[in-house]
C-alpha cells in the first residue's frame, strides 16, 4: 500500500427524514456512490445507527468497485447530525425529529466500522460544502443559511469552520428579528425562523388566505383544506404568477434579508450563501432580499458580500461532512 | 541599544468629544503618561491631527522621564478612532462627529511622528483592551459591547480581533432587534442603538415623563426641561431608586439582552463584555439582561459565557489600540 493511493473519506448527512451517504476522494475533487435511504426514526436509536451503518458499508463497497479501490484507502467518517451535539464528545444532546437525548451517535458509529469517525453541526456541515466546492468557493468568511423545517447556520472564518465555545454558534435561524413577534419553537419569540422557514411559510400563506385576502389558485390546489398548504405549494403557485404566493415569497425575502443585513454587520462576510427549497424562487426571492439588505446593512458591508444560492442541492451536507473530518481530524481541509 | 530594552507602544483613542492617550510596555504589563484632552473638532481635521500628535509628544516626553526610556524604545503607535474605516489604507471612511470623510489619519500621524503607526475602529479596540487586560482576559471568543452616544462593538475569535471582509465587522450596534421599529441614526429601523445607546435611553425617559406615566424625581431634577434629560440623569435617578428611571434602565437591560441573545446564537462566545456609562447601574442592569439572555438564546451557550461589565473605564480603547498595534505590526498580541 503506497502512500501516494488516492484515499476515501465518507460523508453522512443524518435528517429527520432522509439519511445521504457518499465517498470522497480526500482532496474532494471526486464523489462516488451518493446516495439517500429514509431515516425512519421510529426504529429507534439503534435501529437508526444499523441504517447508517448499512448505508455506509454500501457506499465503501460500491466507491471500490467504481474507482478501483480498497477497504484500507478510506480513511474516516464525517457524519453531520442535527444539534445542538458536543463535538469533543462525539454526542447529539438533543434531537426532535430523532427522538434523541444524549446519544453518543459518533463512537456508536466507530464501534460498528472501525474507521475514524468525526460528528458536527448538519448547518455547519451544509455551508462548509458550499465553501469546499459549491457556491461558496473562494470565500474567507462565509455565513450559510439552509432554510427548511428549521433554518440553520454556519460560519467559516478565515476558511475554518468556526463552534464557538460550546459548539452552537451559527444558529442564525433563532435571532430575534422582532422583539415581540412570532412565538418560535425555540421558546424565544420573533426569531428569523418563525418567520421564514418552509413552515413558517406555509403558516403565513394560511393566514393570508383563511382572511380571504387576495385571489390565489392556492385554495384549489389544496381542494379548499388549508391544513393541507405546504411552503412548496406556495413556491409552485409563485412560479405560476399566483399573487397571493408571490407576496409570501416577497415577505420571506425581506424577513431574510433582515436576519441578512443583521450578519453583515455583526460579522462583515464575502459570502452568503442561502440553501433551501424556497431559493428556488430565484430571482423572485434573491432581488427583495438583496434590496432589503441594502436599507438595512452598512454599505462597506454590502458592497463586500455576494449573496447566492447554494449549488450543492441535496449534496453540500455530506462534501462538508468531509471536509468537517479533515478538519477536526486531519487538522485543516 | 541593547535587544532586552523594554519597548513602548503609545496607544491614542480619538473620540468625537476628547482624545485619550498613554503609553504600555510592549508586553502590556504597565502603563505611562495616561491622559486625555477635549478633541475639538472645530479646529478641522488638521488641527485635530496637531492635537493628537501634541498629545502623543507629551505622553512620549513623560513616560521618558517617568520610565527611564529613550525616544528609541517607542516602536509604534495604535490609534483607534470612528469607523467605517479602511485599516490597509489606514483611512477614515466617514465619521460624522468629526466632519471627517476619507480622512488618512494614519499616514499623518506618521508623517509627523515617524513612528510605524496603525489604525482600527474605536469600539474593536475596546473589546481588544478589555480582553487583553481587562475584564475579558482568558476569553477566547469575545463579543464586546461598548454603550455611549452609539452602540459600537468588537468581536475577538480564537484570541484574536475580527474584522471581516471590509472592517465593518462588530457593528452589533446596528443589528435590527424589531424589524418595524424605531428610526435608527443609521437609517434602518429597529437597531439595537435605536433602543439601548445614551440618547435612546434619554428619549424614552421624556417619552414615558411626558406623559406624566409614573412618579419621578427626573422632572424636577431637570427643572421641568425634559430636553434636558440625560441617560447619566436616569442613571442617577435610578440609584436613588426612582421608578420611572429604573423602568428605564430594566427596559434598556431587556433591549439589551435580545441584542446579547442574538450574538450567543451567532457566535456561543465564553464572555460578553459591556462597557459604558449605563454598567454603572450595576445588578439593576445586568440582572435583568442576564434574565432576557436566558430566555433567548439556546441553554449550551446561555450556560458557556460569562456576561460582565468592563474594567478598563476610560482607558479600554488606548490599552486596545496598542494591542492592535501588536496584531496588525507584529503579527499578534
Amino acid at each position: 500500500m503506497s502512500a501516494d493511493r488516492t484515499q476515501y473519506i465518507v460523508g453522512v448527512d443524518l435528517g429527520g427524514t432522509n439519511i445521504v451517504a457518499g465517498a470522497l476522494t480526500a482532496d474532494g475533487s471526486r464523489q462516488f456512490a451518493m446516495r439517500s435511504i429514509p431515516t425512519n426514526p421510529g426504529v429507534g436509536d439503534e435501529g437508526v445507527v444499523d441504517r447508517i451503518v448499512g448505508l455506509v458499508q454500501s457506499v465503501i463497497l460500491d466507491t471500490i468497485e467504481q474507482a478501483n479501490a480498497t477497504h484500507r484507502d478510506f480513511i474516516g467518517i464525517g457524519v453531520g447530525a442535527p444539534g445542538p451535539l458536543d463535538r469533543e464528545r462525539g454526542i447529539v444532546v438533543i434531537a426532535p425529529n430523532l427522538g434523541w437525548k444524549n446519544f453518543p451517535l459518533r463512537d456508536r458509529i466507530h464501534d460498528r466500522l472501525n474507521l475514524p469517525t468525526t460528528l458536527d453541526n448538519d448547518a455547519n456541515c451544509a455551508t462548509f460544502g458550499e465553501w469546499w466546492h459549491g457556491a461558496a468557493r473562494g470565500g474567507r468568511d462565509v455565513v450559510g443559511l439552509t432554510i427548511g423545517t428549521g433554518i440553520g447556520g454556519g460560519l467559516i472564518l478565515n476558511g475554518t469552520l468556526f463552534h464557538g465555545a460550546s459548539d452552537v454558534a451559527g444558529e442564525v435561524g433563532h435571532t430575534t428579528i422582532d422583539l415581540n413577534g412570532r412565538h418560535c419553537k425555540c421558546g424565544n419569540y420573533g426569531c428569523l425562523e418563525a418567520y421564514a422557514s418552509a413552515p413558517a411559510i406555509a403558516i403565513r400563506a394560511r393566514e393570508v388566505l383563511v382572511r380571504e385576502e387576495g385571489e390565489s389558485s392556492i385554495p384549489s390546489m389544496v381542494n379548499g383544506d388549508f391544513d393541507a398548504i405546504t411552503a412548496q405549494i406556495v413556491y409552485d403557485a409563485a412560479k405560476d404568477g399566483d399573487p397571493v404566493a408571490n407576496e409570501i415569497v416577497r415577505d420571506t425575502a425581506r424577513y431574510l434579508g433582515v436576519g441578512v443585513a443583521n450578519l453583515l454587520n455583526i460579522f462583515n462576510p464575502d459570502i452568503v450563501v442561502i440553501a433551501g427549497g424556497v431559493t428556488a424562487a430565484g430571482d423572485a426571492l434573491f432581488v427583495p432580499l438583496r434590496a432589503e439588505v441594502r436599507r438595512r446593512a452598512f454599505r462597506p458591508a454590502v458592497q463586500a458580500v455576494r449573496i447566492v444560492a447554494g449549488e450543492l442541492s441535496g449534496t453540500a451536507g455530506v462534501v462538508g461532512a468531509v471536509a468537517s473530518f479533515k478538519q477536526q481530524h486531519l487538522g485543516g481541509v
